[in-house]
């Protein structure tokens, strides 16, 4: 466990984390840290992440067998991503059929960002830093 | 710059980002990584967390000036926080006049959790993790 306080997860609503899955873990390379199912209820929620859960931040996905859809709303925005290679992670983003709304583009910090969208249109938004200590966001 | 790829962070637009910041950093501890303003277009955006932008899981404030209000919907669940001392905290709440929606709960796991309310109505995830090596989530 690693020290506390932190920021553990956020957790978004789904229509078929099956497909939510293929996407984050398939695509943009998390893995699957914890995966619970209620089949009396339907209820299914899933942690993904880039490490453990009990030391790395993760996305809770939560889906209910009688709800496909969800109302997104304005107030949230995005998730966001770091990578090393932004280009090869948008090419495996379109190559997999999803999109990416903003192509890369070079920050005068030196980041790179680009947006892409899952399986259910939430946005996130791919940083790849600027590869310099102290590097101010994009 | 840790490993990547990692998450970095969740944006939420919302109404007042001073009443926001004073909410995770006078109340949940955070601090304030970075703060932008762009006074043309009246768009502000912070970033805070319980450690450095370049090493540690952030939240995203964005806020614009003719923007008062934001349609949560209901596809965005939650933040989550782990804290040491979850009691202490829901005090803490509750003494800046902020809502403890459910009062702390010991789970069978040995977690114990709870759920507050951001001043935009954000709802947050308090949990106080079992305090044994590789303790599975509340």
């Amino acid at each position: 466990m690693t020290a506390l306080p932190r920021l553990m997860h956020t957790m978004l609503h789904v229509a078929d984390i099956d497909r939510t899955l293929a996407f984050y873990c398939g695509v943009l390379g998390m893995t699957v840290q914890i995966d619970r199912r209620n089949p009396a209820t339907q209820h299914r929620n899933a942690f993904v992440g880039y490490g453990p859960y009990d030391t790395t931040a993760q996305v809770e996905f939560v889906s209910y067998g009688d709800r496909p859809t969800y109302d997104k709303g304005d107030a949230f925005g995005h998730l966001a991503i770091g990578v090393n290679d932004i280009a090869g992670l948008c090419a495996k983003v379109e190559a997999a059929g999803a999109t990416v709304s903003r192509p890369p583009k070079l920050l005068p910090s030196g980041s790179t960002i680009a947006f892409i969208v899952d399986p259910d249109g939430y946005e996130i938004e791919v940083i790849q830093p600027a590869q310099i200590a102290g590097a101010k966001p994009a």
